[in-house]
């Protein structure tokens, strides 16, 4: 695995190519990009072939040990890894820990052991157990066991430090049994600076493949601090391996994210606006043709859980015969209105979620296309002011109607 | 709409072609063949491209009432019609009164209305409403309103008499409001053979383009008098007009009544499957090439709900890398197998519906046109004792084991 930049942007924003990836290291991946989110082996919702009938997607599949440690039995007899298993078609496999779109319980981790959780409960993983379970999925690359417990504001500076060495000692056991597949070291440190970049400084001297920056997801702190730490780490990392930042996918998080020098991203957002019923409708179109400008549909729109979405289930939509996004080019807005999602949101018609998840997964992975773009042509400011300008004005009137 | 017989096999069961269908006339449906089942105004779970990726697909998609009453409103404005407010492909649309697939609560039945249960509840049609959303849905073809609270075992011959005359009362109003789109009258009668011969005979009076025979469905009644009922009603029905028979949908059974003179079907029955994480696994090769023949997967298994199905969700599929059916064309055959199906279907993953449904509903499609090939090749008898033998082979088996 390869990071070659082509465009470094006010000195942190980064673009480019990750190459040699894959079993023949023929796949590449774009920075920024983010890998494609699998919730218990799965896209959510969708068949492989419909998945494969979107644009702008990603050519790294992640799965989740959480979603997986109950089966390591039957993919120990199946012996042919969990790509296979899984019906996945040709994709670069990543295997991280957890699952982004579900809070992890905290409490479980001892010095020898962290614990995941599946659908049958918590599961002990001890190094050993963690490499047995990697050698019976047989991804391409994986994260390094880690010691994550360190997100929530009242973790005390010892615990803090103790994840930290938990997770460097993890990760020299993890490398030891290395043959051919490619780790990213886990960055830890929770809030505090100098935790981070000891951490960082650390995990840089180990022979591995990139970056997992870890306990700064939505919810652990606020954006400038998050931007401040990840400024730190990344002054510690080697400008040639990406930086993958796990349980951030809010697209005004990301943007800011971006700016701080962030390569990569996982794609739970999508999957979990879909859950609540929600569709992304926020504009990323900086085209200066106003033909090509998808509108302004979203702004009188009080029924949206973040500003980038609105919520179908609301009565407002049970006669709105538009498209969830005019001039979207997905399955879901070439064929069927939002009154049609509304009646089968109230109906619990499993159909409505997989509608919700080819829109959304389409319309995330198009941001991060746009995102690209913008970086290419330097216009990632006007990008950011069409993001957030769409979610200020929301705000506003929220506030005004209040 | 018009039925060319072109095989009457043993004076009763019927092979042809119901021509003149949809709105230019030129769609066909073969008989004996089924209507394509929709919960709530769509194949469930499945997108129509999905759908149509499906071989055996019948031209005629089959919308109910109850699911479409509540939002009458949003149909008038949106003015198009059901199929277009659905995203439906271009399909003829038949429109019936109750859910086959749902039992109806008994007892909200008046002389001048009937009710029909949306997911808000109860709703009450008198012909007017009927006939209003009728206009508002724009089928092709519907079912007229009818009083068929006749299939408790229960109902007294009274009650009976009142059901065939209320029903037969509804379609001399429907009919009065015909404008261009065809009715099937509904043949009531309950299980008193009398009632039914009336039923049948005053129907066949009417201009009316086929029958639904009501109130026959699995549970009201066994087979036997099933078959002698629909036996003496069809002596009363013209040849050339069809014959529907609701709520039946059982191979065994579908078999049955095929024998008796029936033409169409409904097909909720591979839903119903999927819904308890079952997948279709019974044999309707006739075929003498040993080599095409999909084995006996299905003899050593006692998982099945009917022994028609196996159920996924048994441990005992953990570890089996087949798939469903060996030799199946269908999606879910080619890149999936059952132990990646028990996993969806434990972790609760929606996908498992999603490539269930495409199964069961391909087999299910597969088994009627096997049907129509042995109608055509006289091999009727070979198909029912391939159908049943491997039914009753584990009815054996179980017994053993009990």
């Amino acid at each position: 695995m390869q990071l070659e930049l082509s465009r470094v942007v006010q000195c942190t924003s980064r673009l480019g190519v990750l190459k040699g990836l894959g079993r023949t290291g023929q796949r590449s991946l774009e920075v920024p990009g983010c890998l494609l989110y699998t919730h218990f082996g799965t896209v959510p919702h969708l068949t492989q072939d419909t998945l494969h009938t979107m644009s702008n997607l990603p050519s790294v599949t992640q799965v989740t040990l959480s979603n997986i440690a109950e089966h390591q039995e039957v993919l120990e007899e199946f012996k042919d890894g969990f790509r296979k298993f899984a019906g996945l078609h040709d994709t670069v496999l990543y295997c991280s820990l957890h699952d982004p779109a579900m809070l992890c319980p905290t409490g479980y981790t001892t010095n020898k052991t962290v614990s995941v959780w599946g659908s049958g409960g918590r599961m002990e993983l001890t190094v050993a157990k963690f490499m047995a379970l990697q050698k019976s999925v047989q991804p391409d690359w994986y994260q390094s066991m880690a010691d994550g417990e360190t997100w929530q504001n009242s973790t005390s500076r010892k615990r803090v430090r103790k994840s930290v060495d938990r997770t460097l000692a993890h990760l020299d056991e993890c490398l030891l049994e290395l043959d051919g597949v490619e780790v990213f070291g886990v960055v830890e440190g929770g809030d505090i600076l100098e935790e981070r970049v000891r951490s960082a400084r650390e995990t840089a001297k180990r022979p591995v493949a990139g970056f997992c920056l870890d306990g700064l997801q939505t919810g652990s702190m606020d954006q400038s601090l998050r931007t401040q730490l990840i400024a730190a780490v990344n002054k510690e990392l080697p400008e040639d391996k990406p930086r993958l930042l796990q349980g951030v996918g809010r697209p005004d998080e990301v943007l800011a994210c971006i700016e701080a020098g962030v390569d990569l991203f996982e794609s739970f957002f999508p999957f979990q606006v879909t859950e609540r019923g929600c569709a992304l409708c926020f504009s990323f179109d900086i085209s200066p043709d106003p033909e090509r400008q998808n509108g302004d549909l979203n702004h009188d729109d009080q029924t949206q859980m973040t500003s980038f979405e609105i919520n179908l289930k609301d009565r407002r939509y049970q006669d709105d015969f538009r498209p969830l996004v005019e001039g979207c080019g997905c399955y879901c807005c070439q064929n069927h209105q939002r009154a049609y999602l509304h009646h089968l949101l109230v109906t619990n018609e499993l159909l409505a979620g997989v509608l919700l998840m080819i829109h959304n997964t389409s319309h995330y992975h198009g941001f991060f296309a746009a995102l690209r773009e913008a970086l290419a042509e330097d216009k990632l400011d006007l990008l950011k002011r069409r993001v957030l300008r769409d979610g200020a004005r929301q705000t506003e009137r929220k506030e005004q109607d209040g």
